[in-house]
């Protein structure tokens, strides 16, 4: 098994910046209301290593801290890191070492089974793009991949083979809840917490009448500026 | 009437611990949105004695800490607890009661009124296994249990019967609300924060279309591995 | 114009407690989710003296202190409280004071625009008593009182003659929302809390199918022990 | 480029009093759940000067204060405001701008996507006006403006179009969401909170049946009282 202490000092230094980080943006996860109990995780690359950080298994959010964050091989193997051997990479560690493996661009993964979002899944329904916003973060609707369960790979290519054709970050696995990836683990994160809020605003709308799709080319349009102009430089 | 003074000093420290989990336990119901004013209570065995522990009757939560918690015998009576004499023990204390006399595997009993567990209780309708969390916590659908007032023990003999045949640790009394089970007061306060959560999700779902059921296969598969292998060792 | 000053010390010290009392009750309406911005309003009678106390009008919940509070007439015309000129009562004054001069066995007054009783008002109808809780704490459904607006006796005359015939603490006044009463301003503020509570749990029941409705002698059963045996003596 | 440095010394402490403003102002759109991540923006002229400031693009709630606020001319275009370059002001601002330049009476714009009040922009339907307190705050319905994307003048003339005919101070912008104006930006915050309380509690009452509307007399007469008596003088 690898030792994290017989690795370079460079990777050990990535190490404990990458699980500060992802320490700190499990906080984001309850602020949003995207997670109850320890339901729910975030994972990052570390740069310069072929490891990610994930949370540990069934562990409650406010007994999270940088030091008990699981240090994973690119095979979701847990490294000799430093925490107890009691504590256990999250469930979903092999998704997410999926997702790394097979999507190079991607630096950070999140899971949750917010409200909203899970119940777009549970009715294998994609969220329909009637929003600007959703143009903006997600290039057009939210799509639904198929039902897999834990226990083999078929939740993590579940994940990659949805989205690979899409310009979506976020993908609603059947009966199961979303997945979202980013280029690290803050845009994985946001991409959580967008996810929930249109899926919040397109039940509500649903409720009301049908909701008025926004043109495809309006989308493109929307996409492109928003991923290229909005925010700082 | 049974002096908790007169007991020895193992149980006087036993009934002392359990005091302090049961109050810090009771900041989770409304941390967790699942209560509102005085509404909802935990209760737990206390290890080693006849005796279990319980929120006072009508007392707001941030009036609650271990020194009010009462202290009643497996028939739901208060002993001499040093808690003042017009602290009575909740009024669903025959209910807890009952459950502690004919489900010795049951630690801890939780009850609350939370919104959407709730509203399946008002429509007498089970919530159904639409979500692979479900099948996780709950093994199956949550059941209804029958329409039973205070005053008897048809509360509790309505839990037990519902429950002894099922593998969910959560009973939606009609017109009523949820009770929930565990080995011990935090795994039955977890199962109230998780059925209100799947109710939530599943209330949602329902709005947007017909959720598809997860095929018992995929139940019995979830449920045995989250019992088994899901959190720390 | 009656002066607090030249009042008898027993009638300015019992006015200084109910101002306080109401000042801490308010905190509880945003706590509880039932008012934003300036909305929203309690009283309560000051004993032993034809004055009630009440939230000036137009002021932000964090900026209300003991100090500002309003001391009226049962007319409801302010008197020299010592506040500000400026400072004037609630806008719904004249609707708690009607209440007062007709209701002598009501000590307390709260109106809030809570989002789902606010709902049931918009459409005129009742909550109807689907859930034991409601037998509890309504003795039956919340009734819908007439349209009334302000400028006259009309709210006043609405709630009165709605409740005088009613086992509720609370009405909802038609495409306005919910006046409630209570013998102090804490019970007044705990129906607010409730009849929120139930709104919500019976519109969320209302979208999963038809809620079952409580026979009327297990209603007369709960509301009798609710009334009488709950709580602490 | 305009320099503030070079601005007479009124207009520096009008440019840093407003900027404090608009800081803390921003703090109620989360406190309100109006907004999730970096969405909504406030903006306020800055009084005797064409200039008036609003929140950077794409910076996090929490890290919000009166020196990263950015300072622009009527056109849109920031000011040397001793901010740094990296920081542009809103990708919403040529929408405030477009207002500000066509509606000399109003001080203060607010744009969120807060999640009813989007919902019935998602569906292209007005807020119908159903509640007494819509008669207080819009005088009537909560109007649908165009849909309009970013890129040119239309988002802000959709605004001015919809508006300079209403009584309301807010407009749903088809699929996008709401913006309201005020006479400063404390009153457009407001009208941002009172759109999103309003627009739920009407979705809530649509789940329960027809809402019935408040006749158009009543209409005037509340509005015309809230607007000239409500409140502290």
């Amino acid at each position: 098994m690898i030792k994290l202490t017989e690795l370079s000092q460079d990777i050990q230094d990535a190490v404990a910046a990458t699980r500060e980080k992802v320490a700190k943006l499990h906080a984001e996860l309850p602020a949003n209301n995207l997670v109850v109990w320890t339901a729910g995780n975030v994972s990052e690359r570390v740069p310069g290593a072929d490891l990610f950080v994930i949370k540990p298994s069934g562990v409650r959010y406010d007994e999270l801290s940088a030091e008990v964050m699981v240090v994973c091989t690119m095979d979701g193997e847990k490294i000799e890191d430093g925490t107890p051997a009691r504590l256990s990479p999250s469930s979903d560690t092999a998704a997410h070492a999926y997702v790394y493996r097979h999507m190079p661009e991607v630096g950070g993964v999140v899971h949750t089974h917010s409200t909203y979002a899970t119940a777009f899944a549970a009715v294998h329904q994609p969220i329909p793009c009637v929003l600007t916003m959703m143009g903006d973060e997600f290039g057009g609707e939210v799509p639904v991949g198929p039902f897999a369960i834990i226990g083999d790979d078929s939740i993590g290519r579940g994940i990659v083979e949805t989205l690979k054709d899409s310009r979506s970050p976020a993908v609603l696995m059947a009966n199961h809840g979303p997945f979202t990836i980013g280029k690290d683990a803050t845009a994985a994160v946001k991409a959580a917490v967008m996810v929930e809020e249109v899926a919040r605003t397109v039940a509500a709308a649903r409720t009301l009448g049908e909701p008025v799709p926004v043109a495809q080319e309006h989308i493109d349009s929307l996409y492109d500026r928003y991923q290229n102009v909005y925010g700082q430089k």
